[in-house]
């Protein structure tokens, strides 16, 4: 069978192929001449596999996409405290040339915009790296992001640097409150080597991809950085990702996301799908335009939006049986499904109000896939309070989906692999 | 058993309790009287179930918390583009009492700000209702939405409105701009009237579940607005609800929320619950102080984030087996879990990348439990492929997790409920 | 002989005519329908005669030329600092109908912007004084200003107060931070009568010649305001009369100036002449376009601009001689023309520099025209030091430039009206 | 006699002196270790006399003050057309780091803040100048305003250069504007040269008195600009000098004025003196607090308001008599005092309004001082108008304060030293 997702890409892009409206970036000169027709998407799942179309492989250069990855590396590198002290995390409303900085400290109002991507360039690496020490941190994390040695177009780099003169006065601005320590010129440097590193469009799907999947490269299988560090990226991405249409986006599209002036545009479906479109014509935002457009359409055509409820499943408990001999019952309580806080606690409710009789209550883990932290925690406690309340309880799990349950203090549990052991007599 | 919800609950109601920072509104004298000691949490999950702790059936005024209600009331009411025209849904980066329009156009940056919700409460009820209606169609809807029969505090009306200068004179801007088009005094009245509906912390948790659980009121079951009225509702709560501070909440809680003056905050997990809490203490940005404490326990505890990537189930493809009779084999793929667009995507990619020899080929979806729509039109394309490569398909589906299966054009699919037409020769 | 200033006026109304850009205001009905077209210019000398030609006797709603003198009355009837209280004196650097105003307090930049306009009406007349009683106060103050009785347009009050919603808006903020204790509705009708007060453009010259003739009216001579208060009045026309491009009228023009909307323009030339032009058409700042170049060439052929330094006088000291009997000689200083401090300065210096040998010392003032006060405080020292060093001092003074010389402590000095007592033996 | 004036100056000083409230700029260096107790004033006369007291001749830089001279240098240079298409004249309403340029065009809104004073130091000397002849050229300027051979102290510029990352900032966005052609280092390092020149407080006063002089140094005698760029630069100063407080001086003090960062303050009264201070202890504005104190007491002391209108003098028109041979009588019309417009207008009306009836018409000008462009005008266009009317009219003018009488087509006159022509038969 030939996967329909080829062609669902293939579809889409012929769909918005015929738009050519917008224009490439003209104050860099070596973007203006890119062939502004271009066009590409790719998509890259959590275990890995990538789906493309288009000039999926043409390389480009990354710029503004980087500042979410570098953000990544110096959260990582430094601590979220570092971080937080030296650039902000709130929306700014503003075109992304603007010098969006809170007023007293001279802090950057977020990661996203320019001021403050380079001062988070300059809070990659550890603590005392040199300038050319970071721009090396910086390279090698955005290739473990996308899986493969990644390098940087020179050319981008020199035709870039030498018009960098907004850069260069927020970076002298930022040096001025003492936000960045280095040489303003040499933070500029470093931060126009890290957006000219070349990408093609599915070595973003695979970054945006090591993001769905919690900060895991999904092709290499390697840790780049933690899940907390990916959950702060995407919460940034998701309210300042889009510059000045963060809300429209947030509410047409509904996918934490980040566009650069090359034509790049990346979104990460957490838990799902990494998402990377190309096609260099940039609207008045500074985004693509047909790539905006194609994640219109992957939102509608893909049930991405984070704000879409998934309609809701069948109730966590699927069966309550008595089984056993009569003189030894057993209540026996089967779940199903996902457990997440709201399943837990519907199973939770269950015991308290229709209390089990029986005196051996056990709890059928065989159709439960997956437990989240606070379902762990909230099935655990009900097996504390049961055992309190005089019943020996057991959890039937063949497939350890709840691995060394501790229920607690006064808390005892037995696992079992089936319900064997209450058929015998 | 005692669930251990409620404990829960209290236990954190207890930990914040002795915080006394921050200060009642003190520009409404009706507000700055409020007992500042009052605190409450509750719980409404997507089955209806209530959870409280503290003063949680004290009642209040709804403040600020009506705004996401009348914006999703509006948007029922007079459809997205009627409502676009006039509000937008960008941050404002601005503390809740500015004046945040566009400058062209007058148009209010988003519905969470007073701009915005004035102009919002304009376009509750059909078009042409007077202003008698939209405040009676604005209390039916909050009605709705709480499930229960909601009063407006004539005396917390009547002790606003003698000092609403600050909303007359947005009502006044809106009205040169002709973003609304009635008096402004009355514009006044009536958003104020929406303002001072009294409601309990366990109302605004019953409303936020409304949110929660797609627009359909957990207790009564009445839907109240559309799916994708809560779609928009919650994307704009996401990104411009919590005043100057939404990166900020983004980041540390990562819920869509609502905090109204007079001291309620409302959270909804989309899918899972909706939560509020009640603090009459407020922060500089007019946020409850304790309010905002509990939620960020909440999302600790609860893992509720929007950006928590949920640590991998296992794979949605639980077995792949060769059954029935030798001369008559069937590929029967077993699926389970709740299929979304990865888990479909990788039952599609099986079957491309390891195509079944046998003429017969068998989806089980017992393990299934729930599909949303991305992911049934790719089992349903899958199995128009898999029919157009000469197969024979078949969907074992007793539980109709999957149902009027329709593969499209030259598609043909036969459910069964069981294998056992497999066994008998 | 005809006067050749009629002759001018004609001449350069005629200059100007042909151009008809610009538009009327749109935003008010009952001005959006004024003739386009009229024409007119005006000029009032300090001892009150009034040139004029084109439509001068023409009556046009005043507008925004009432803040200046609205701004004079207030400060003479509530005193300066109850007035700088409410209203502050910083160019807004903004148009006309934003709200400009302190951040934190709420006070507006200027007496000139709409904001600052409204809450400068309110401090017209005695504490506690009705809104009736304001707006009489304000339409006889006017009066007084234009030397004749000026009455409301009632049509065009009417026309205004419908569609003011801004100034409501800005009138509400107002009330919002205190700055006004009026009700803003009663507030804005206030303000909005002394905006239809109905003027000529020979009004407005005499109303502008009262503040060039240190606010005594130069047709009637009755004294309006304080010369302390047209000081006053005078520097805030002159950083923010013309809006927000006070910078370049004062580069180019010079003059204290302040435009209406109805197509009024005033300029005063301290000590010197007030001006007024009108013509509907205005500009995109709202300043009328024709009266604009009228007043930049005033300045060119009138020498008006306050930067213009007129070249060097002669010598304050006409002469110094020494006459009288051989054994009795007066060493005699004869000084000339008007005597401010440079000129004072320059006859101190030479009683420093070459003191005379003669016991008596005269100094005549029979060619000076006008002494100011530190002149005269500079003199009358120099008499006391002369006094103090031996000398007899006498001032020939027959026109009493110098009435009541005082030279203080240890000073004396002898009034003389000729120099004959000094020819006798 | 001792002068009156220095016993005021130092009067003056020792009232303010007391006063140790602000601080010295703590971001340079240099400037925080300067002796914050050392304090001076001096005037400068238009003839060239300085009287000082205090530390007047202890050198410190220039800084800010250096704006106004450069703004005049660059006039004199490329004109006025270059200079205004690079920098606006409008009030900026921002702190002096601010950058406030145009949003569209980068254009700075003035010359005194720092955007506009490094594009404006960029503008001096010809076009093409190097970035070393542009220094070299603006020390030569200042310099000539001097009267003395001014020099850069070294230790300041390399003090302030080392934190230059405000200005380079700004610089940097002045290119990316094209605002400024140069290398923006290079910018900066000129700017801050310009800043770090030498003065005492007697240098400021001679530069202020240069300005107040139309361009002529006083002491030397030699023009540095023209009158017409002396104009633009006081009214500049006046609308631009103070930074954000521009309302609030020219409503107190008056006088364009100009605040340097290390405690120097100047103030120029056209056509009078110019005024200069030193303490180091600044405001938060950046003024020196007891040099705007000083100012103020200078304005109260020496009534130096530009918007101060002198007392009116007598008429223009001392008297009116009939002389000479009963057969062959002789209208003389005796003028008096300094004619400007207004009083040039008092002349012409009285020809108008009481025609003489005698044939031969004689002006006396022997009690008038001056005449300044248009009363001069005036006064031929009525001498012209006498002559079409019949009359044979003779100017008495001993001094020639009316050189080249030419009153135009038609016109004739006759110049008299004296009336004995008419006496003889």
């Amino acid at each position: 069978m030939r996967s329909p997702i080829p062609d669902y890409l293939t579809d889409v892009l012929r769909a918005v192929e015929p738009d050519q409206s917008g224009a490439t970036a003209d104050y860099i000169p070596e973007l203006a001449q890119a062939d502004p027709d271009r066009l590409a998407a790719a998509l890259c799942t959590v275990d890995g596999h990538v789906y493309s179309a288009g000039d999926a492989t043409a390389a480009f250069s990354i710029q503004s996409i980087s500042k979410p990855f570098a953000y990544a590396l110096a959260l990582a590198d430094r601590g979220f405290d570092a971080v937080l002290e030296k650039v902000s995390v709130e929306p700014s409303g503003n075109a992304f040339n603007e010098m969006s900085v809170e007023p007293e400290t001279g802090r950057p109002l977020n990661p996203m915009i320019n001021a403050g991507a380079i001062a988070t360039h300059s809070l990659t690496g550890p603590l005392g790296a040199t300038p050319d020490e970071r721009v090396a941190r910086v390279i090698d994390g955005l290739s473990a992001f996308a899986g493969r040695r990644l390098e940087i177009d020179e050319s981008v780099y020199h035709s870039e640097i030498r018009h960098a003169y907004r850069n260069r006065s927020l970076a002298n601005m930022l040096r001025a409150y003492d936000i960045i320590a280095d040489d303003p010129l040499v933070a500029v440097a470093g931060y126009t080597r890290q957006c000219s590193v070349l990408v093609t469009t599915e070595d973003l799907a695979v970054m945006a991809g090591t993001l769905a999947n919690r900060g895991v490269n999904p092709l290499t299988g390697r840790p780049v950085v933690s899940a907390e560090v990916v959950r702060q990226t995407l919460s940034v991405m998701a309210t300042c990702g889009m510059y000045d249409g963060a809300g429209d986006w947030m509410t047409r599209v509904g996918v934490p996301a980040k566009s650069g002036v090359a034509g790049g545009l990346i979104g990460a479906l957490p838990g799902q799908v990494g998402i990377a479109t190309f096609s260099p014509r940039l609207d008045r935002h500074g985004n693509s335009v047909r790539g905006a457009d194609l994640f219109t359409r992957f939102t509608a055509d893909m049930g991405m939006h984070l704000m879409e409820v998934p309609p809701a499943g069948p109730s966590a408990i699927r069966s309550r049986r008595i089984i056993g001999p009569a003189d030894d019952e057993v209540a026996l309580f089967s779940l199903q499904g996902d457990l997440r806080f709201a399943a837990a606690e519907r199973v939770v409710r269950e015991f308290q109000e229709n209390p089990p009789e029986q005196s051996r209550v056990a709890i059928s883990l065989r159709r439960v896939f997956s437990i989240d932290a606070v379902a762990r925690r909230m099935v655990l406690e009900a097996v504390r309070r049961l055992t309190l309340d005089g019943h020996d309880v057991y959890l039937i799990d063949p497939d350890t989906v709840l691995p060394d349950p501790d229920p607690g203090t006064g808390g005892r549990v037995q696992v079992l692999h089936d319900l064997e052991t209450f058929d015998t007599p």
